[in-house]
């Protein structure tokens, strides 16, 4: 078996095939997720007062709570189509579902690339029945996950995967994620695309609350650009075929659940966060001693979402002052004279700033250690005892070339 | 009589000296203002929690009313710099009063540059003492209204001043205002370094109200990069000299003041915003049809601030998209489908969006448009009569040069 195989919960058969709607010629575009059965399901979307048509689509399609295929396309996000759009998305789900012998409403609809283009359908449907077709030659567990997590990539130079195993009542039971996600990155309440597949068994009620929870703590803890998309979406579904026990409230099982489902969130969150548009960092903005946590939160983004920052960070510039400034102006009534700002690299780390002035630190050293591909850098308020972590990463002249020439 | 000389309200003296505390040789960094009587004075200082040393002591000086003289340095914010950088702040008040002969809290102190560096007091003082000698020896409106502009100068690349003429109670009356902004450019309830003068006799609650009403249509409106600074501060000061019947609230000159005061600080808003850090253009986004100005600033002040909407404008690309996208995410309760969306260029106007939807334009005149320098955007939100405008710049390479390497 290969290791792709492997990472596929049992029930679900993935893939991705090329059907000329993104603009570089044979790039995967149309991916489709089957599941034997259906599936108990949850998702969270985008909080833009603009939503895509898919959004609107599938916002409908959840509220009835089993899933059994998901459709994606990349390449236009199928966003500010008007009445033409919504169409597409319905027919494309009613295609699908007519492929596969599923409910029409049991099909979730995604898109991303461009807004405001309409999304041919014809190239689309025709992505559709290729798709269809594989799936149906395929094996019991599809060897495309690969293919499919390439198929819903943008600007993204790497395909997105995380996937742990568990035991839940004695039998094994494995999440697997696949995300994409690298500009126009700043969830809200709900995130980029993201799909999660478990073969756990779990109740409906619990799978949202885990869900919401954990988005909580990694895709809504994650800002690439300040940007929040029209798209985004994050879905989990559940198809049962582990055999355990069904995870519920208070259920035995429920706390490794939602502890494995943080794991697989917060590690695609740090992957998006490591493949933003342009980044060469990816960088972890730790708050700690805040009053609660909408402090720590407010304070760890403002930091994270600064310019000013992200450009020093990429300079090497040991820079805290635009540290200072940041938090000073993130909404919180934190204390100037007792900020404390460190930054790590691997197990490194320099104090650049105690009680809010200069530590005195060597800018050799922290030039030195901010060459790390991998940063984080610590805050403490000393006003509290709660924590947040936010993850981001550089802003480089990759993200202009990048978004300055998006449709060119 | 110079150019120069005929934008200097009557009773003022301006000079800028070379201090050595910039890092670049020779350069202009300490301005100096002196009014020949006191001043009636206001003042807006930076909402950021994290203030500079003289904006905590310019705070306490302005609350008693009247203002003589104006120290300023550039290459160092004097900022996170602890007690030192308090008495730093207070002895160089009080060597200006001294030289000048007035009282320190008279002295308005400011800085900007670097945070978190000890400002070196040695260098700051000769510069002073130099600045006071030049004052000193000029005549009663000195030529240097052009040093000083240039002397509080960071990464700005044109010093900035609006001067206006009016007549109030038939008396020849004028307003003259420097600024210097260009990066860290977010103001929130105040703005960088502005120092605005004018000769009329204005009664100081007006003055306040004035000044209030005009940062609130001018400075308020303008966003660079997001990031709100440590050191901003907006000083208007009035020395009596044009001999009008004292400008009252309800008296009968009150109007053509505050309308002229808006000019001068809307002049300087479009002047910093085009030299925004790293900007090859201006651009004014104009939101119309809104619910209320709070709504219409929410809205402009979103599209103002996205770096996608912003690098796209770099690259000429009418991706209109990212504009609804920013509108969709301002946290106004916007429809989608009735935004209308317009790009304007001198005397052409294009639409690209009409209720939410592509208008079916033509994408290579609109790229031809897009390329010019001074752009506005045009959002019809179609929900009510109010509305705002917000002056910002397109986001280029040269902001990422200028900040990745600011400090070396």
């Amino acid at each position: 078996m290969s290791n792709d195989q492997i990472k596929i919960p049992k029930g679900f058969i993935l893939t991705g095939v090329a059907a000329g709607i993104a603009r570089k010629k044979g790039k995967l575009d149309v991916g489709l997720i089957y599941a034997r059965q259906p599936c108990t399901a949850a998702a969270l979307f985008t909080t833009n007062k603009v939503k895509a048509a898919p959004i609107l689509l599938s916002q409908r399609h959840i509220a009835k709570g089993q899933v059994q295929a998901v459709v994606v396309n990349s390449g236009n996000a199928n966003a500010c189509t008007g009445t033409q759009g919504i169409n597409t998305a319905w027919e494309s789900a009613k295609l699908t579902a007519a492929g596969l012998q599923v409910k029409p409403e049991q099909v979730i609809v995604a898109s991303t690339g461009v807004i405001g283009v309409p999304l041919p359908f014809e190239k689309l449907k025709k992505g559709i029945e290729k798709a269809i077709e594989k799936i149906k030659l395929s094996s019991a567990r599809c060897h495309l996950l690969s293919d499919f997590s390439r198929s819903i990539m943008t600007t993204d130079t790497i395909p997105k995967i995380v996937s742990v195993n568990f035991m839940a009542s004695g039998k094994k039971a494995m999440i697997t994620g696949v995300a994409k996600g690298s500009g126009m990155i700043h969830p809200s309440m709900a995130t980029m695309l993201v799909f999660i597949m478990t073969d756990a068994v779990v109740g409906k009620d619990f799978l949202k609350i885990a869900l919401k929870n954990s988005v909580e703590q990694s895709f809504n803890m994650l800002t690439v650009d300040g940007d929040t998309s029209t798209n985004d979406m994050v879905l989990v579904m559940a198809s049962g075929q582990a055999g355990n026990k069904s995870i519920m409230v208070q259920s035995r099982d429920s706390e490794v659940f939602a502890q494995k489902l943080r794991q697989v969130s917060q590690g695609l969150t740090k992957m998006i966060a490591r493949d933003g548009e342009g980044a060469t960092k990816l960088v972890e903005v730790v708050v700690n001693g805040a009053r609660d946590f909408t402090a720590a939160k407010k304070v760890a983004m403002a930091v994270a979402k600064s310019s000013l920052v992200k450009t020093a960070l990429f300079g090497n510039d040991p820079n805290w002052g635009r540290i200072v400034a940041a938090i000073g102006y993130s909404g919180e009534n934190i204390n100037p004279d007792s900020i404390d700002i460190a930054i790590v690299a691997g197990n490194r780390k320099i104090h650049m700033c105690r009680n809010g002035v200069d530590s005195g630190f060597s800018e050799t050293r922290a030039r030195q250690l901010l060459r790390g591909k991998e940063l984080k850098i610590l805050i403490n308020l000393k006003q509290g005892r709660a924590a947040a972590v936010v993850y981001t990463c550089d802003f480089t002249h990759g993200y202009i070339d990048i978004n300055a020439s998006y449709r060119t």
